[in-house]
């Protein structure tokens, strides 16, 4: 989280770059390349990391491909070609302790991110050994960007929906080395509102501009921090498929930076 | 979940064989076996086939040693020299309906596995795209076995836990095609018998036998259906690791065996 508020500040940004590989969308004359997926996202990821505070590969993407060796190598690239920014492994995990460990060796280790989202549904132990990894970011769902996510969030708690429970139990419980943020959609004005006057300066994770149709400026207005941080808004099919020919990453770095600008001019 | 009705008839068994490689653990012989998570898994399978009713494979455990392609292998192996068992990826997933979607190719097209779990605290949405596959077994999370399951799972909602909530969704809304299964710790005989008495006859995945503790008179007591089926409970360490040299798969198949039968005296 630390390396994020420096990003924030050093590249005057809050967006996040989503990489979604879909090789059915790339330009045509990459498709045919051996390496395509690796070779799209790198192009993407160089013609944009000026403008961003964050990477956030997602996973099944990569894995529906039998893509996990491009996407080792993506995010060794990015901590190379690029030294300074994060990487989200979007992965959304949450299982048992000792299966959980293994998640942790896999978003750490094996893949060198630099955070992790995770699933809060078993309970605090089952995030216990990614909480433990105090160097490590931990993203913990709360109110998610799709249309169903209020089926079970929004169920009644004591008198609050139970997305505000995980939200209040991640700052003020699984918070004690610093290292959790939340997933709070940009569809979500309101909750995106109500989240922040509970958790303070926690860094949200907002996906959903963009491609889901989320609003910048009302997104921005309620859930920036004081200061006009707090917050890795993640676009990604609105950036990578921006352009659709051999300009295709010119085509990304404008819509991000077009994104940044909007951003920013509300913060 | 006819292929799973039909084999707890056919094997007279409601063991699921849960394959957790933990390469420190294996025999001695195997640790410097070039293919040793292939291997290993394979013998069991092979040694343990005739006894179960189904096999789960833990992705994580998987995807902590880069061993996709050998997962790969062995449900194909699973499948080509065990017609008729069905194969659990025990993969836990959760996203929204595009990478939801990705995830339903990595389970079903690249795995070739027949059921899959999930976790449902993003909505029904997030899970269509399994559900929308009716060929296919879906097994939601619902009171899980570890410690702090009920951090979230317990938190009352209208006068009762969440995870009765989720049990009484997935029953009544999310089993349209019949293709819905529900896990819940064998750790949990009380949760059990409640989730058991709001479903009806919908199948259980039951981790939490054997390592963790759970009882087995108790929790079959509690959990199976009409007919003493309804059941696929699932034991890892205690079977794989049942032995340590190089008759490990003949104490894996003794340990199956009796796990079998115990649960069988209990129907």
């Amino acid at each position: 989280m630390d390396a994020l508020r420096k990003r924030w500040s050093a590249a005057n940004s809050l967006v996040c770059v989503g990489l979604d590989p879909e090789p059915a969308k790339f330009p045509a004359h990459l498709r045919s390349t051996p390496d395509a997926v690796f070779e799209f996202n790198r192009a993407i990821i160089d013609a944009t990391a000026d403008l961003v505070c964050c990477f956030k590969p997602q996973i099944a993407h990569f894995a529906a491909l039998r893509a996990e060796d491009a996407l080792e190598r993506l995010i060794a690239h990015i901590h190379a070609a690029h030294p300074g920014i994060p990487v989200i492994l979007d992965a959304k995990r949450g299982d048992i302790g000792s299966t959980a460990a293994n998640y942790v060796i896999e978003a750490f280790d094996r893949y060198g991110a630099d955070a992790v989202t995770v699933n809060p549904y078993l309970g605090r132990d089952s995030v216990q050994p990614f909480l433990d990894r105090a160097d490590k970011g931990v993203i913990v769902l709360c109110r998610t960007s799709n249309p169903g996510a209020g089926d079970l969030q929004d169920l009644p708690v004591d008198g609050r929906p139970l997305y505000q429970h995980v939200a209040e139990k991640v700052a003020r419980e699984w918070n004690s080395h610093g290292n959790c943020a939340l997933v709070v959609g940009a569809t979500w004005p309101t909750q995106l509102r109500e989240v922040r006057g509970i958790v303070g300066a926690l860094p949200f994770l907002v996906p959903g501009v963009g491609a889901q149709g989320g609003d910048v400026e009302q997104m921005v207005g309620h859930a920036k921090t004081g200061d006009g941080t707090g917050l890795m808004i993640s676009s990604s099919r609105a950036i990578l498929y921006a352009g659709q020919g051999e300009d295709f990453a010119a085509a990304a770095r404008a819509a991000t930076l077009s994104l940044r600008d909007a951003i920013n001019r509300c913060r």
